[in-house]
Parts: C-alpha cells; structure tokens; sequence
C-alpha cells in the first residue's frame, strides 16, 4: 500500500535537522502504532500545559481520552500531540555532538470532541485495542454512564511531522576521530513483563490469552 | 535530608485524581533523575508546541539544550516541561477503569537563557552527566564556537507537580469484580543494552568502564 506523503506546512516543515526529517506517512503510523502513551499540548490562559495520556488511531485521526473534568481536553482548541520513543545515547568524540536515537511525531490541529455514542464507543475501542490489543472485547464495556463521564478527542493525523535519528555518531569522519576516544551507541530497550495478577483476584483465574503472550516482546 | 514540600499554586494544584499527585519533592527529583527526556512545550503564535528534549538538573534548575535556531528554545517566554515514565498497563475488569501505572512531573515557569560561558558550561556538565555519568570529563568539551552555537535553558525547580499510579486497578471490590474476570498489570521495563561501537571505530578501541557497566541496568 502507498500512501500520500505529509503535506509540508509551516507547522510541520522541518527547518532544523532536516536529515531527521520525513514526509513518509508510513513512518508517521509506525511511530504511532510502536506506543500508547503522547503528550498531549494544549495553551490554557496563554501559558503551555503538556500533559502525559493514552492515544488510539485509525487511519484519518488520533483519538485522546480523558476525564471531562480535565483543561487539557476542552476540543476545537489548538493542539499539540508529540509521541517520542528513546532508542538509546549517541555517545560522541565531542560533547558538542552527543545526541539521542528517537522516534518522534508530532501532530497539529484542532481536536474535536466525539459526542456521538457510538462514534465514542468506536474511538474508545481503538484506543483500548490499541495499548492492549484484544482487550476490549474481553473487559466489560462501557455502560452509558461512564460512556458521558469520559471525554474523546479526535485529531485530523493530517498534519504532522516526523522526525527520526539512529544509527552512530556523526564525528566519525572528523578531527575528534583522531582523539582515541570510544565512541558508538547504547541502545534503551522496553519489555512487556510478567502479567502481575491483582491480589484480590480468585486464584483460580486465568490470565488471557492476550495478554499472555505479551510478555517478554518488546515495546516501542 | 527534609526537602520543602513542592508549593501548590493555581498551575500545579491538582484538580483531579488527586490521590495520584504528590507534593514531595523528593519525588520531584526521582522522576527527574530517573530519564534524560522530557517534553518541552511553548507556545508559539497562539498555539502549543510540544518538542522532546534532553535535560538535566541541579538542585534549584532544570537544565534545557537545543540549537540556537529552534523555535521552543527562546527564553523568557512561559514554558511547561514534562517528565513521564511508563510502567505498565492497568488492566481492569471493565474498559473504564483501565488505566496506565506513571510517574510523571510537571515543571512551570520562564526559562531563562544561560549566556554566560562558565555558567553555561557547567550547565551543559550537569545536562551530559544527567544521560551518562562520568561522559564530561571523558568526551572532548566544547569549543567556544560549540558553545556559542548551543541555546542552554535555565528553568525553575521552583513550581512542579508530580503524579504517581501504582499497583492493581481500583475496581476489585466493586461489583465488576463479581465478572470472573482476570485483572492485574502489565509491567513495562526498559534496559540498557550492550554498548554499540561506532564502526569507523579502531577496533583496539575499549569501552569506557562508566559506560560498560550500565549494560543490563534498569532504566527509568
């Protein structure tokens, strides 16, 4: 499948580190698909709030929860979505270029608030099967009321912007080379652990399938 | 050592969930130590900007670094910088109590910009020894002209918030717990790896001791 590029905006035009930089949708849905956690940006009386909280998607748009009681989810506001994966320390001759292996998205727009029923009950499907897949079918579902009590936001994934940088440091070929320093990579991995039961749980209860075998994999 | 507790003001008061939050700075400073990442929001011609950036800190500042041409890195403008860990999934018995196990700080105010040289070089010491112990006193120091092209933010430890959730879901003494359903966490780890080295590297070129011995070690 070949899907359209990001369209360069002034808010998602790369103007520092534009090697980093890529227009590829497939990228974009990678770095989303790889976590379940964003910070969530919005302005409130003019001064920043970023704000840490779980996302889903489909292919059009991002989809944010909350509680209603919370400022950073009002809808129809400009917001901010940057979703970033650590892959290790860029350790170089120079401090100067030290940096970080990541992956990172960041998405713009106006969020709207779903208020359909069923549209929520969708885009809260694809936010819990997308943090556990397989999860919303073996939970209970929401009933009406803790469907009113829960906020969605859903972001066009139209603008967006992706950077990303791997590999070894970039004073490779330069003066430092010459230093006889060590230089290279130390790579951060994240893995799923062992389902850790709820005390207060039958001991007889059977961890699902589904979350079973999540152990072990790696995450991000 | 009693620290004072973190002052609760209109920004960092917590309006809901409050069993999450804390008000110990002690915590503050965990969360801190723990990561070398965090998010950086601004706000930019009216709408918010979310960039991850490294950091370090001492006692009183957290310590910001980028280029001298970004956009977030301007100084004396309002400024939000979070912090989150990710330790796994809360995973209910009902979709609505699902959940995710954090830690997470929040830190407000107006960055200042560090212009003076020693200053600002004992800044960038503290933000290279916060990601990799013992890496300044390894690694070439910057130039004048290196320092000259680094933007080093100086932020306020002074108002912060922090928020916590561990441990199983909240709904096995309700009603759903009657559902036979399995409930608990799943934990997320992140571990350092083996130390990649640079390719270009002479091959008789050993790893540094400080940075040999985090392979394996937990992170975050």
């Amino acid at each position: 499948m070949t899907l359209d590029p990001l369209p360069e905006t002034d808010l998602t035009r790369h103007r520092r580190l534009r090697d980093q930089g890529s227009l590829d949708r497939a990228d974009l849905n990678a770095i989303l698909d790889a976590g379940f956690v964003c910070h969530l940006g919005v302005v409130i009386e003019g001064r920043p709030l970023v704000v840490p909280t779980v996302y889903g998607r489909d292919d059009q748009e991002l989809y944010l929860h909350g509680s209603v009681a919370s400022r950073s989810l009002s809808g129809g506001v400009p917001v901010c979505v940057t979703v970033t994966h650590v892959d290790g320390l860029v350790l170089a001759r120079s401090v100067f270029e030290h940096g970080v292996n990541y992956r990172s998205a960041m998405i713009h727009g106006e969020a709207r608030k779903v208020t359909d029923p069923e549209e929520k009950l969708a885009g809260l499907r694809r936010l819990t099967d997308h943090a556990t897949p397989g999860q919303w079918s073996y939970a209970r579902s929401p009933s009406r009321k803790e469907l009113a009590a829960t906020t969605l936001l859903a972001l066009s994934l139209e603008e967006a912007s992706v950077k990303i940088r791997s590999g070894p440091p970039d004073d490779g070929d330069g003066p430092d080379a010459g230093l006889g320093l060590w230089a290279g990579t130390l790579p951060l991995t994240s893995v799923w652990g062992a389902p850790v039961t709820d005390p207060v749980l039958p001991g007889e209860t059977p961890v699902p399938e589904h979350i079973a075998r999540r152990e072990g994999t790696r995450y991000a």
